[in-house]
């Protein structure tokens, strides 16, 4: 499948911004393989996970999607979400991946026949296959789960974020490391569907290892209750704690979202970032926002987070690409 | 896809005994379309019926499965049961088709998409695309919905059975029926497998007026509170009556099951048919009772009927083709 004059492109994270990040890249000759975080417990997928004791399948299903080259109408039905009676919530897409995981016995084998089913263009890895809760120690006090660490006010109280069991790395996403020409860090959720990948033992150490180029996309809005009044510098320095390397790119938006879409943000507190303090010689300023407001998809993170002020796909991969020296 | 030098053979029923029927005939050069009956209320598929507002998937997946020219692995997926949860019980199968019905907009079309994600070889056509209920009229009893008429005992009252609405038929259903160069009927419940097929409005009529060779695959065990003590000849007076044209060839098993097969049957008061009585001029006996148990596929069907004594794929379909002078 990897054409030896490409790119091979490993982009981290989970969720709606890795979805974005992806569609995105898709477009241009890179090796492309989406290594996604597997704390993720809310909505279908908490279910799914509770009552099936299956791996989270909604972020590895976004990713799929992504990179899918089947027809809208396979698209469309991996993100349908059933609407009434006890399926009332999962996403048809979820249940796939759930029941690839019971019939060939592992989530890995899951995640490769989707893909197959799919036609995906690229690769879709998780980042451990071990059953892993995300656990936060905010001083005396432990929260554990994604969706219970997302409803929870983590500023002003040091934070220390780990994997339940720690989780070992999934071989194939260290192989997709080791061999990665950039590692591209997706925006996201930022301590809930970002930095969990590289909680996993072995993912920072590789990615360190890397000849790489490490860019990292930072996000667009800051949020109240998790990176109130973060600057593109604070974002930065926190993802090098979590990477135990330095980043190479930064890349960050530096024109306003529209007063209508901000103010729907406002009430929350969540603030766009401002580009006041940058990361010293490593910050690339674009527009990268997206002008459309996005199409209500019904799916797992939409539903929950309801973000509408995105990256815009294309003018984000152009960025990336550049970087990289790639045009089309 | 229909090549011009094969027979067209349409298959009606619905159910395992179809399955049976399409499995076996499969690996003859017959372009084969199965009509399938759309009364079918019980299990997954009337949970997804009541909740969902869809049409019938259980009988239908079957049937696609029967056909299918993918891996083992996709025919496990499609027949694979949720076994914990809200889920428990829903085949993947169904959700599929389901999942489709609401992205596509229609059953017809769910059918053709999953059609294309199996690759069958063939076609699947539900008998109406109307959402109809079966009716039981016992006297001055009425019985609603194809599990509860199941569960009755229908011996000794006047029976009159019909679909509530009427249902009209399927266009495609009508064309291959037209096209057809042999209409088989395929073994399963009689009362409510196979007669919501032709119960449909338009069907019968369209039967009647194909030049096509009409094959009746009898039942290998009469159902003691449904077809107590009937005969070959009695399947076959009561098949004709529903079909409203004369049969052209009855198939039945003329060797008794084992003793220990039996046994598992006798407790219910269900009995091997015998060939004691037999319709004339049209009777064809044949050793077609399979040795082997059935491997415990947690399906619909299985799981709510337990068939064990069934017809042999390869032997019933040898005898079909032999009607049809095709050899391989």
């Amino acid at each position: 499948m990897a054409t030896k004059d490409r790119k091979n492109v490993v982009v981290i994270g989970g969720g709606t911004g890795t979805f974005t990040v992806l569609t995105g890249l898709k477009k241009y000759p890179f090796n492309l393989t989406a290594i996604v975080s597997m704390a993720d417990d809310g909505g279908s997928t908490g279910a799914l996970r509770d009552e099936l004791g299956v791996l989270p399948p909604g972020d590895v299903r976004q990713c799929l999607v992504a990179l899918s080259s089947s027809d809208t109408l396979m698209r469309a039905l991996m993100n349908y979400r059933f609407e009434s009676g006890q399926l009332k919530g999962h996403n048809f897409g979820n249940l796939l991946l759930s029941a690839l995981e019971k019939t060939t016995g592992s989530f890995d084998n899951a995640v490769e026949k989707a893909s197959d089913i799919l036609r995906i263009r690229g690769r879709v890895v998780p980042a451990t296959l071990d059953k892993v809760t995300l656990v936060a120690k905010l001083g005396k006090r432990t929260v554990r789960g994604e969706q219970a660490i997302r409803d929870t006010k983590l500023n002003g109280t040091p934070l220390k974020l780990s994997l339940s069991p720690r989780g070992r790395a999934n071989p194939k996403a260290l192989s997709a490391i080791r061999s990665a020409d950039a590692i591209v860090i997706a925006p996201g959720s930022f301590y809930t569907s970002i930095i969990p990948d590289l909680l996993v033992r072995g993912i920072p150490e590789a990615i360190a290892k890397s000849r790489a180029k490490k860019i990292y996309v930072c996000n667009l809005m800051t949020h109240a209750e998790h990176t109130k009044d973060f600057t593109v510098a604070d974002f930065t320095e926190k993802m090098e704690k979590y990477l135990k390397s330095p980043i190479n790119a930064v890349i960050y938006n530096n024109k306003l979202p529209s007063a209508e879409l901000l103010k729907r943000y406002a009430r929350k507190g969540d603030k766009p970032i401002l580009w006041n303090k940058l990361p010293k010689g490593v910050a690339i300023g674009a527009d990268l926002v997206s002008r459309e407001l996005p199409a209500l998809q019904k799916s797992d993170k939409l539903h929950s987070q309801r973000t509408y002020i995105r990256h815009n796909p294309s003018l984000l991969a152009r960025t990336i690409a550049r970087i990289l020296n790639v045009h089309v």
